[in-house]
């Protein structure tokens, strides 16, 4: 259960017993990977899928792997760009899984938070050149990822849909979230998405520069290996000084203040009145697939 | 006689000696309110018309009441949102009263900057949703209500306008109607828009966002009655946290130099050659209407 | 030759021997002026033609005359404004010289590099209003001398094409030309743009806001002209007020680092990789046209 779950995204496309049932509310403990790595040695270019059904919530497994995956190919010399991509039909990421977060203990939020920071500043600051491939719907933290990255290609669908929706929930994006937002749609597109917790249709989506490209649901990935290519013919060391240049403020804004961020963080996801906002979301999501 | 006052707009609609007379160089003593306000208990959305012939200039009688209603609605535990409109035909508010500061004394300049500030920071830091009907033209402070609202809906009229246009009178816009403009269209837009003294259309307007939606002119208000409900649904701590979040940083810009900034202005405003500029513009109007 | 040269500019046109000669490689050292200034006394407006064959780069001497050229409007009391423009075809300035930064000395490069700093500084904070009549390519330079304008007018030329281009040559554009240029056109079309080192055709820059207008090539600066005329119907002090405020805060930034943004780039622009990818863009160059 995430954040930005979409409900209507499945009552759709329910199809029996096995469209995205019981792990829904309980952890796969297995040692199959949530991500898969394809890394394409002629070119540098590696592409991870994530891979963790029904919805590719970015609980502490998937959160732990995305960062070990994303640290292990900026050391590997071979590598030198990286796609983001789902292998779930009609998902990118449907972001944060509320059940980290939802009557869990202090300690564990912090450490969750602390793995949603190392995402973001791993991701937003990586030298690498990064293309979110957004196969599918992109809510909450899924667009934060989306954002993270140099270009963003989503598949031109008008059912699947993007945004930093957590008002909906009762809950507050925090600055960085809008600080990368901002910097992707400008302030006052921010303000408004923020506020009534937007969800923009892709092509919305590529109408407010929230994302850069529409193509054809199966053309996405190909697109973005065929749009890396264009950033790998940059200089190296150009192209990641002028990233830098472009995104430091940003991140040290959070590297100055992470700790006090996890702690506010903590103060209002254990607020009572917000572990009811997410206890009233889970039951309805419940009710909506009882 | 206001800083946005528009010759044109009354040249094109003089109907007779009652169209805008002596009221434009006096201000009006009476104790009949300059604001009225109707809150719909059922719904929490107040409505507050401004009623202050002839072009609800924004002089100190009707700063101090907009400034009082507001503290009102924000302590009125029945009152969520606002909608600000006009009651006057064919002007939303035609900006700040020249009269208030041509021919004043510093002190008297320095208590109306004073009451003008605490609009802007009452209104773009209120925790109610603020919606700006802008049903007729907007300039200068007009164009600061809208710009301090969290959505603005336009009557769609190309001969009304919306700008801050103070270089056109040879004054100058205090930085934070300049950041709260570059907060609502960029800073580029606002750039040149304050260097030219731009006004708008009101398709103008919404082409570079500095309105959200415009609506034929008898349904503004009713329009702005419907938005609020998004706005409404949305969990009031989590849209009052994400406003202050995307809002503060230009709040605290003021707060931490109101003193200096009321400092500015008088000195600005009592210099000869600005005092000049006043007196030479409010010279015009009268001879246009002569 | 010059960061942004455009050698496809020239394979279409090359016309003979003297189209773009040893000129490229070697300083001119003539008394003739590398600048042609028509100031009209009547109107107060300035027109700066840059006259240095083939392609305006901006070299020492070319940099300094445009500095003492603008300083010395700027104290002229019968010029208000100043329109920039070349009197080459095809292009309004090609940028930085490479020469000046290809196996010169630490010390050669600073003063060059203070060089740059100053026309930055004295134009985007010019007192004077500044249009940039783009009547030809306009790549990294001529890009930043075009965006530190208040006002940019470009040919409808879809073969020339305007943008900071840097990465495109292994050197990263420094953070006031990225201010200005997100000062212009936002956060994130800067961050792409100087990321992919995209250079756009006059349509493409229209479109993001790069210029603000386009006409035929042989009105471009007769708009210029013409628009200076709204510009200089602002007050002169409202004007300029205002233009300081919107810059202040970019230039202060430059102006309080001015020594170790030198420092920065001598010890980026000396770097043995750096420099080998100057030679081998140089080489490139030469090749093409041998």
């Amino acid at each position: 259960m995430t954040i930005g779950f979409l409900p209507q995204l499945f009552s759709a496309n329910r199809r029996g017993p096995c469209a995205l049932p019981h792990l829904l509310c309980q952890k796969m403990n297995t040692t199959s990977s949530k991500i898969r790595v394809d890394l394409d040695q002629s070119t540098g270019v590696a592409v991870m899928w994530m891979q963790s059904p029904p919805v590719n919530s970015l609980n502490m497994d998937l959160l732990t792997e995305f960062n070990t995956t994303l640290k292990n190919l900026e050391m590997d010399k071979s590598c030198r760009g990286v796609i983001i991509t789902s292998s779930l039909p009609r998902i990118f990421s449907a972001g944060l899984d509320i059940l980290e977060m939802y009557q869990t203990s202090p300690e564990h939020c912090g450490q969750f938070w602390k793995a949603v920071q190392e995402l973001w500043l791993k991701l937003y600051g990586s030298n690498l050149a990064t293309i979110a491939a957004i196969n599918g719907s992109s809510p909450a933290g899924g667009c934060l990822i989306s954002i993270a990255c140099d270009y963003r290609i989503m598949a031109d669908n008008p059912r699947y849909s993007i945004g930093l929706n957590e008002t909906l929930l009762g809950i507050v994006a925090p600055y960085w979230f809008k600080d990368t937002m901002a910097n992707t749609v400008g302030h006052r597109t921010t303000e408004m998405a923020l506020g009534l917790g937007l969800l923009y249709s892709a092509p919305e989506a590529l109408n407010i520069g929230l994302v850069d490209k529409l193509v054809s649901e199966d053309q996405v990935v190909n697109t973005a290996t065929h749009t890396m290519g264009k950033w790998l013919a940059i200089d190296e060391h150009a192209r990641q000084v002028t990233k830098s240049m472009m995104r430091k403020p940003t991140i040290d804004k959070l590297l100055s203040n992470r700790e006090a961020d996890i702690h506010n963080f903590v103060s209002f996801i254990t607020k009572d009145s917000v572990q009811r906002s997410l206890g009233m979301y889970l039951k309805m999501l419940k009710n909506r697939k009882g």
